[in-house]
């Protein structure tokens, strides 16, 4: 049972529309290591007052979510490379008053390249172009990768983003030529209007080598199924959240879980 | 077992000193009765920052301890009777934004009056001039108590606080006639240097009919025992606390315990 007392740390989140998975996988490690700590979601409507009260309570640790990851930047004091290079924060760790801010978006596209070896010279063909775009993209550009494209309708958006890391910008599928295509949209996301459709056409998954979708429930979405039958190496979304969760958990308690905790962790967290 | 998610809601208190009275009863008693709320004690060097961190992150009640009792008055939306009577605020709940004060040691101390039908024409004398010396002062004048006095070694905290509400103001127990003596300071507490000490003389005890301690651990402070031995009406610090504790945990909840719950729960609490 967990016990509550007055040394007990406190972590949390603040999103728009606060989910469950951060909340359940955090307090599941805590409990099975045994760490004096809890995590609780939460929104607000006043994010200053709410990243002030991160720091004048003493709140250990802070996910950032849509729509505060680019807003709360003017209320912390120190960007970590992982967020400074993407002007995008997910977690901010509190050390006594002192905010710094980091990325574990970022880093887990990071890990996640260097874990699979993708070689930096392959073409890639991205699609979507919010938040979570600019991380993977920021990310690829960090690991060296030269060539690639950003698939977006909206071209004001899309054109954004392709111009911030010198790739290019494509409205449709047509013309690129990619050897690893990414997925950062809610196409094949559980429960959502496209939840059975394919982010990218059987052709372009053919042509790939590399399959990665940054969807995470279901982890096996329309396009991870497709790229397992076509024997792609594929890359799933549950390995993104899974790594940057965990990231933020070694930031706020310096505790770095074993694999298989992490994967029980990750497993109870998506329900 | 607890199970945290993001609909759950935090209560917490800011204290110069945390304990784990208020976290155990308040856990206690949401864990009893399956309520989905948990409950924190949190510290801070930057008030203003807390109190705008309750209101943005929606947490729903706050409890104030020393040294934020009259400190938070300016950053609050309303007072209650309770909190307006004596300037003083140990309570505060959050409505969607708006924070309402409340004294629910004030209100305890109303109650208890009120439960054992005290005579409010009897003399009193009150040992003390702290914050809970105030809150005390008021809910007896606020019951109509006419005659009593307020015995301090410090004058000017102790003159100050007895004219606030038209009481007389003694040194020491020399020259106090009272069938009511009350001790507010921290004789007889559980650790402290004076645990084993009176905080009145045999002699005060003796002719006193009813002998009422604020000191809350133990519940049988020295004080007390003395007045069960010689057949007085006792009222103890075990009592305010609970009342006070319950009375906050109704304001953020909206749920009434039963008697026995709660003696189970201040029990627990108590350690």
């Amino acid at each position: 049972m967990m016990i509550i007392n007055k040394d007990t740390q406190l972590c949390m989140s603040l999103a728009g529309r606060p989910g469950n998975f951060g909340t359940r996988f955090h307090n599941y490690l805590y409990q099975e290591l045994g760490l004096n700590y809890i995590y609780k979601a939460f929104t607000t409507n006043d994010l200053q007052a709410a990243i002030g009260g991160v720091r004048a309570l003493g709140i250990r640790g802070c996910a950032v979510s849509m729509p505060f990851k680019e807003a709360c930047i003017p209320f912390l004091d120190k960007l970590d490379p992982s967020a400074a290079a993407i002007e995008s924060v997910n977690t901010i760790v509190n050390s006594d008053g002192h905010l710094k801010a980091y990325n574990t978006d970022y880093i887990a596209i990071e890990r996640l390249l260097a874990k699979y070896h993708i070689d930096n010279t392959l073409h890639f063909a991205l699609r979507g172009s919010g938040g979570m775009a600019k991380a993977v993209l920021g990310a690829l550009h960090g690991a060296g990768f030269k060539n690639g494209a950003v698939i977006a309708r909206n071209e004001t958006a899309g054109r954004h983003l392709a111009d911030l890391y010198g790739y290019q910008w494509l409205p449709d599928e047509k013309g690129a030529d990619a050897r690893m295509i990414i997925n950062v949209t809610p196409v094949g996301m559980s429960g959502g209007p496209e939840e059975h459709q394919l982010s990218f056409s059987e052709e372009m998954v053919k042509r790939a080598d590399i399959v990665f979708d940054v969807v995470a429930l279901p982890a096996e979405t329309p396009l991870i199924t497709l790229g397992r039958r076509l024997n792609k190496q594929t890359v799933s979304g549950a390995e993104v959240i899974a790594i940057q969760a965990l990231e933020q958990f070694v930031l706020y308690t310096g505790v770095r879980p074993d694999e298989a905790l992490i994967e029980r962790a990750a497993a109870f967290a998506r329900g």
